[in-house]
């Protein structure tokens, strides 16, 4: 033997004593931003350096993370995965039909989550989102059904997973076809406690031992879908960075009595304004989901030899391309932006309304002004100046026919505004639906070093289950 | 000191004694994917599944590499580089403007690339390329030039570098404006030996110092720009494969008398596909760049103790989306067709001429049916057959104006052709330009694992001297 190959030998052996001594991961963080592509990520760090006044890259929490792999996301049935094939791919392990959630494609065989068998290992469970409780990507966790959409079902299934910890907008369907108990009473019976917002979160988690963290309960606009988007949010509103605190908190104590925790935590709405083409709108809801992973990162560093940091997502939305031909990016452009195109519509629904007959195409440019920057901070060329205004004449003109469906389901005003911010930030998107490119797995702690290289999703909850021991 | 953190210690000594004891990287491959996005992969990689019947991926050589990293591309002028700046990045690990070669952004100072630090430390040096040699990719590796446009002044630097072998389909204006020598002529005063052909080749190689191969003198029809598509290639063109193993064979040989060898090896007519929109096209190209990369894992597998691969690419092209707003994709069908969309509108250009008056709807329908498997293997909607014949009526209508710029400068039939490609496929494009999606970054042999993570393009060439010990 050489003095190289026994030196080789010997650190092998050494190597092997200190991996045998290795701890588990005994708190496990599981972030997945819907429609989370690379583009997505590239996008948001692009932003961030335009906001200093620069080209390049700004990066996020989650990118500066030691592991760093790429991930292929088609389902059983098709090329392009949707949230709840994807979903339960991240969960379980297995490929299955779009649509379905926590079932093989037979669409009837149940499988079993990463959450399922960290709880089966005696840790606490955690399972938040910015969108509803029953909605696909948390439902993969907890629900078995054949359709995403049996929002009722999945809700019943919910308080019977005995998860420790759920938190969302707010439970969809709640009520019952045929009468009976509805979703927040069936929840209770199972010893859950349902505090709205974040205040009655502090005053009642340390007396709860299953605890579901909605947004507080509002007026008739109520969102139930999800809470509303950073670039709307009130002081008031529940945020995903309060999710976050609470999931921790809560986990943080009911592990005491157990062995752990794993709280997965879904950033939802960055796939919502990525299918609504909202540049600003998903940049800043990714930038807010990496807020969340700091704050997760934060407890690592207290106990970085017992915790593992996943970040994933579960698909491309949009087929985002920074970039419409011409080589410039201007995401700069996109802070003129304050309000999401989730919420515009609705605003100048009701200005209309409010106005009445004085909702004028001055009103609304003056509108246009405050919300987009338009004709101050962004000038706008005469044909833009001209598209917005057919778009106000259309909209005002209730004759006209098929607007909604020749305008993605807004009106035409809020469609051309969002036509204009991209051409602006030069941001380019094929459609309203999801695409096949990959999405980055970024990892730190215990087990991470599992996540580097091109893996298929199936591997991930698989590769958390070994670092935590939970197979 | 606990027993646990004594083996620790002793492990990380043990493995500094190792490292320092590690041979460098004698033989670097370093191979560059033009306008290769993460997207254009996973195409690849889908295709490879979908040919043999199946949803999912089939990988590539190179995404089976030990190390993966995302790199990120922009230049110092803008967010969306060109291949000038992102090449110099890669060659000489400095961010520049866009269209400069080989310079810092004040566009004169000239900077070093990995190639002539390879010579200088007495490595045999190979440029090698699918497209011309001094075309910007090889260029920035051994030119220096404010416009990449300058081929004339770039050639005329290509046999100052002293690098010992090129390749590529030729040299593109080697007349010098004011008469004198041409381009290989001056090459030949400097010891280049230029040879046609990988016949020519095998004759001469063992020969020659210094050499630069090129493919045959053909006929008029010869296209400089690049060799010819896989898709398009016939048994007597030169073949990029046939290029890798000239410049292993070769630098193998020249590197006895000297140390080691850096061969950097472009795919650069992905980027001419992507360009033009071409699906099947790219694949093709990337394809038969993973095979040249197999021929270089193939060396890798003697001397893996002394050899380096390098796969990454210098930026995306066209703003691929693998999806069009449908939850499919079907890239199966690119196998019908049988030409790519360079080659196409000449080849129908040349068949107008054939035919003359005789000309018909007929011929062209059946000859998009022998090329694309249209009305066969492919059934057209009867609004898709009615855009073909529209298409031909506008192409044989010499009245009709502003044909090309309506067309992205093809023919109104292979232009419609394209588009049907495309929504058979489900691939969608967002330009014919350049975008800022991250490019993959792959390694495998000595140092490689300092390609893993996100990290920037500019870091690339440093890693790679690293490895080589050539700083």
């Amino acid at each position: 033997m050489t003095p190289k190959r026994f030196l080789s030998t010997l650190c092998l052996t050494v190597l092997t004593l200190v991996v045998m001594a290795q701890p588990k991961a005994k708190y496990v963080f599981y972030f997945i931003g819907d429609g989370m592509g690379v583009n997505q990520v590239n996008a948001a760090e692009t932003f961030l350096a335009a906001c200093e006044g620069r080209i390049g890259m700004k990066p996020l929490c989650f990118t500066q993370f030691p592991y760093l792999g790429l991930v292929s996301t088609y389902s059983a049935s098709s090329g392009v995965t949707d949230s709840a094939a994807a979903g339960t791919a991240l969960a379980s392990g297995v490929k299955t039909k779009n649509a379905a959630v926590g079932v093989l494609p037979d669409l009837t065989t149940p499988v079993n989550s990463v959450a399922w068998h960290a709880q089966q290992h005696g840790a606490a469970v955690g399972i938040a989102t910015s969108v509803s409780v029953n909605h696909a990507t948390p439902a993969v966790f907890y629900a078995h059904v054949p359709e995403r959409h049996a929002y009722h079902e999945i809700g019943r299934q919910l308080p019977l997973s005995g998860f420790d910890f759920f938190a969302g907008s707010d439970i969809l369907k709640p009520q019952p076809k045929e009468g009976g108990k509805d979703l927040y009473q069936q929840a209770a019976d199972k010893g859950y406690k349902i505090v709205r917002g974040y205040d009655e979160f502090l005053q009642q988690a340390n007396r709860q031992k299953k605890l579901i963290l909605l947004q507080p309960l509002r007026d008739s606009k109520q969102n139930d879908y999800a809470i509303p988007y950073k670039l709307d949010r009130k002081p008031e509103n529940l945020s995903l960075e309060q999710i976050t605190q609470a999931g921790i908190r809560f986990l943080s104590e009911r592990q005491k009595e157990r062995n752990g925790f794993f709280l997965m935590i879904e950033g939802g709405m960055i796939d919502m304004a990525c299918h609504s083409n909202d540049g600003a709108g998903f940049i800043h809801e990714l930038i807010d989901m990496d807020s969340c992973v700091q704050i997760a990162y934060e407890f690592y560093k207290k106990k970085p030899d017992s915790t593992l940091i996943v970040v994933t997502a579960d698909h491309e939305t949009g087929g985002l391309s920074l970039g419409r031909g011409k080589y410039a990016l201007h995401l700069e452009k996109l802070l003129h932006q304050k309000m999401s195109f989730f919420a515009y519509p609705r605003h100048l629904a009701a200005l209309r309304r409010e106005k009445g007959s004085a909702f004028s195409w001055d009103v609304v440019r003056q509108d246009l002004k405050e919300n987009f920057g338009f004709w101050e901070g962004l000038e706008l060329t005469e044909a833009q100046t001209e598209r917005l205004h057919k778009a106000y004449e259309q909209l005002v003109d209730d004759s006209s026919e098929n607007k909604k469906s020749l305008y993605n389901s807004v009106d035409p005003v809020s469609y051309t505004a969002s036509q204009i911010m991209d051409e602006h930030s030069l941001i380019g998107w094929q459609s309203n639906g999801h695409s096949n490119g990959f999405v980055g797995v970024y990892a730190i702690g215990v087990g991470a070093e599992q996540f580097a290289g091109q893996i298929d999703n199936t591997e991930i909850p698989l590769k958390i289950m070994r670092a935590a021991g939970w197979e």
